[in-house]
């Protein structure tokens, strides 16, 4: 059984949780227990067993697809207050392919057990409508995802990345590798590190080692 | 209103009709209407009002996103038997993506009018599960589409593409334009002009006007 610090997130995050009978609350609550990932954990892949379903308490965790030559490619990331169904897809029939899912930063999460919340979403319409929702809410994600890797020049998706994230990290300097930069717009690290070095030529940013520090966000804004 | 069959096809397709009222199941018919598009005709986009539900009766429709710069990638196609709610993706408040839907034969098919389903799948949550269960199965196919696009290489995307399209023609003749397979399989029509005339010299296709006939299968399924 969870706390009742736990219980009331729940009761908030599953927005169905009116509709449902005494005993099903009961199940849920009883099959739901806090996790907490560490950074860089891989919490979930396509070759593991279906892991449930996360509320996502603190940190953030990323969602991405991996290539039989381990290219991997963001979908999007999950954040305090997400909800996450499609770590628990293999109860949701009309989900038919496998996202993977790290940390990227120490995480604690609910985790909601997977038979419990397939019984749930297979006896009640309501608890199914909000797992399609949010799917669905994560198709427009991955869609956007999609259009900026497959539409977007390498200039244009370096250039927005670099402001998005220094945007988050709520100053100039970003600390991320070239690699990462690769696996979160889609592109190749040998290509990011080429862009980052014209950037760097045309005094729009300096690197140092595992970090980047945008020194004329004007002249970046511009590739926009 | 709408004849005898197109009515019983309705029943068929839309999975919920038993747990519909008689008012629901009226105000379905009363705004249904049999729709006639040719070959090429551009159906829906982004630019355009909201579309309706569509329902295939025969030939073949073509779902894709388009950049800015008018280039297309094929997300999926739909056959007689599909139903397509994406076309009416501004009733559903959890797609927030656009795409576009074009005729690519002569197709009949029965088209919902938006308000009459926007109002029974807010009515009704076996209306709104069905249309969430629609888009998500499509979210599977994109999924497996951009995948191909993002991971496989050129040789492996076209070779797999030419074999498909002669599966489905039921011979070896492909009628098909190097734009139209650019279209299909995410790349530019340089690029498969250049991967087909590979192709070409080692012996695997012969190419005509608007046509492609593959004379080696087995060495294509090389590429597999």
């Amino acid at each position: 059984m969870i706390n009742i610090e736990n219980q009331k997130l729940i009761e908030k995050y599953l927005t169905f949780w009116e509709k449902l009978e005494a005993t099903q609350k009961n199940l849920l609550l009883n099959n739901s227990a806090e996790k907490v990932f560490h950074k860089d954990d891989s919490i979930y892949s396509a070759d593991e067993e279906c892991l449930g379903v996360l509320l996502i308490k603190t940190g953030m965790l990323r969602v991405f697809i991996l290539s039989e030559d381990g290219r991997e490619v963001t979908l999007y990331r999950l954040y305090p207050g997400d909800t996450c169904v499609l770590s628990a897809s293999c109860i949701l029939n009309s989900i038919n392919f496998e996202v993977h899912i790290a940390a990227e930063l120490d995480t604690e999460a609910i985790l909601i057990n997977i038979a419990a919340f397939g019984k749930v979403a297979n006896e009640n319409v309501y608890a199914e409508n909000f797992s399609l929702r949010n799917a669905m809410e994560r198709f427009s994600e991955v869609m956007f995802a999609i259009e900026e890797i497959l539409f977007s020049s390498i200039e244009k998706r370096l250039a927005n990345y670099l402001l998005d994230q220094s945007d988050r990290a709520g100053g100039d300097k970003i600390k991320v590798t070239h690699e990462q930069i690769a696996k979160d717009i889609g592109s190749a690290r040998e290509v990011v590190s080429r862009m980052l070095k014209v950037f760097q030529e045309e005094g729009l940013i300096e690197q140092g080692r595992g970090k980047i520090v945008i020194i004329n966000e004007k002249g970046l804004e511009k590739f926009l």
